[in-house]
């Protein structure tokens, strides 16, 4: 996979180096090219902004440097290319839009900073994306955050040592707990169940635990999921613990 | 403010020291302290994570490390703190909690990392908070982004240029679109009146057109807003531009 990133401040992308993401590069599964798009700039001092029209505070970054430097993208490689935005206004980045951006051959990232960026640049782009409903100094953390995800789903990355499958979001449900050692610690044990070695009760023990994290803290995940006859049964006996919990700290509550 | 941050990878967030939340350090309107929590391991090789109980891939991150981290952290400040993990169960990060978190005097943040990490942690923790629902590499990244949403809401940090007052969701829309030199670049021409310099027209343009965007790309942000006499007026006149416009895409489509 191609990722052209074009930012104003490549060097803030070295975090990419030291993670996961760097050995992909090195191995050749990953080409990260990080291009510092001021160069493209025309006046003596190389500026990228300018003040906006209709007044206000700030600086929007200029369309003539980005449009430039995908026209050197596009000139060294044809073919079509998702072009990305970072912008609060974009559709929501999930690990859906995640696998669906590691099919792909050749992404570029825009990376707006500054306050704004005048509204012509969008018409370069193929998707908005925002990370969510905050806003950010700049685009670099958030591309980041979407490269990280997206390139460990690269066949590849992640190696033999862990698979994206049992990710939390892969299979619908969040992840149950896990443990390590010490056994005890600070007076907290770990549960039996995983201790003793019975690899079909750990296994049903990881399906109810990881349907009860979900039915507790996400249970919108839950809708539309289909779940086979046992996972059905291990949630309705999560769904009566839980209720049957709440119900008596209630009752707890009303005799206080 | 004081930010700690547990992690293994104190290089990471370098990217922060080169953005706006860089000189807020130097500023002294904000302390961050990276600590590398292997510091905090007992055995020669410095090990912090170990295989989990009931088998399966990856390794875990243990608990005494952290534990201990955090007591250090602890005795050289005993009042209370919010203790931070990034966690895809989580609560959804979003400006809210910025705003929130930004109003505190310490926070420290745990970046897990590996393939996952001991379940006894969680009781360090006062706040879990997830970016959104897709999986990354390790924490660093999604906690750089919280600090950075964070800390540009801290008096001061964005100076006198930019207020976060204008920024999307800041006000419950999207921003408007904003445009710089030149006046035409490649066909795309700046809108009339936003160049002919009467600031009522222009303020009402910015209103309605932010009301456009928020309408068709995040209508759920309208809802529950309480729209003045004046911005109420503009949306229904949006609507019916939007939706006539939409109409007149469906009579081509089926004329064809």
């Amino acid at each position: 996979m191609q990722i052209d990133v074009l930012t104003l401040f490549p060097d803030m992308f070295a975090p990419l180096t030291q993670s996961l993401i760097g050995k992909a590069v090195e191995d050749g599964l990953l080409n990260l090219n990080l291009i510092d798009f001021r160069q493209y700039a025309h006046d003596k001092h190389q500026h990228v902004d300018d003040t906006p029209y209709g007044g206000g505070a700030g600086m929007l970054l200029k369309p003539d440097p980005l449009f430039e430097a995908m026209d050197a993208i596009n000139e060294q490689d044809a073919r079509s290319k998702r072009v990305i935005l970072l912008d609060p206004a974009g559709r929501q980045f999930n690990q859906a839009a995640a696998d669906e951006l590691a099919h792909e051959d050749h992404l570029v990232f825009i990376c707006g900073h500054y306050e704004g960026y005048d509204e012509r640049i969008r018409t370069l782009v193929t998707d908005e994306f925002s990370l969510g409903d905050f806003v950010m100094t700049g685009g670099e953390i958030a591309s980041m955050a979407m490269i990280d995800a997206t390139a460990r789903l690269l066949p590849g990355v992640l190696g033999n040592s862990v698979s994206p499958e049992t990710d939390s979001f892969q299979n619908g449900l969040l992840e149950y707990p896990q443990y390590t050692r010490p056994a005890e610690y600070r007076g907290m044990a770990v549960p039996e169940v995983l201790q003793n070695g019975n690899h079909q009760l750990i296994n049903r023990w990881r399906l109810k635990e990881s349907l009860r994290r979900t039915y507790l803290r996400r249970p919108d995940l839950l809708e539309g999921l289909e779940l086979d006859k046992d996972a059905q049964k291990l949630l309705r006996e999560v769904r009566g613990e839980e209720d049957s919990k709440a119900a008596a700290a209630r009752l707890n509550l009303d005799n206080d």
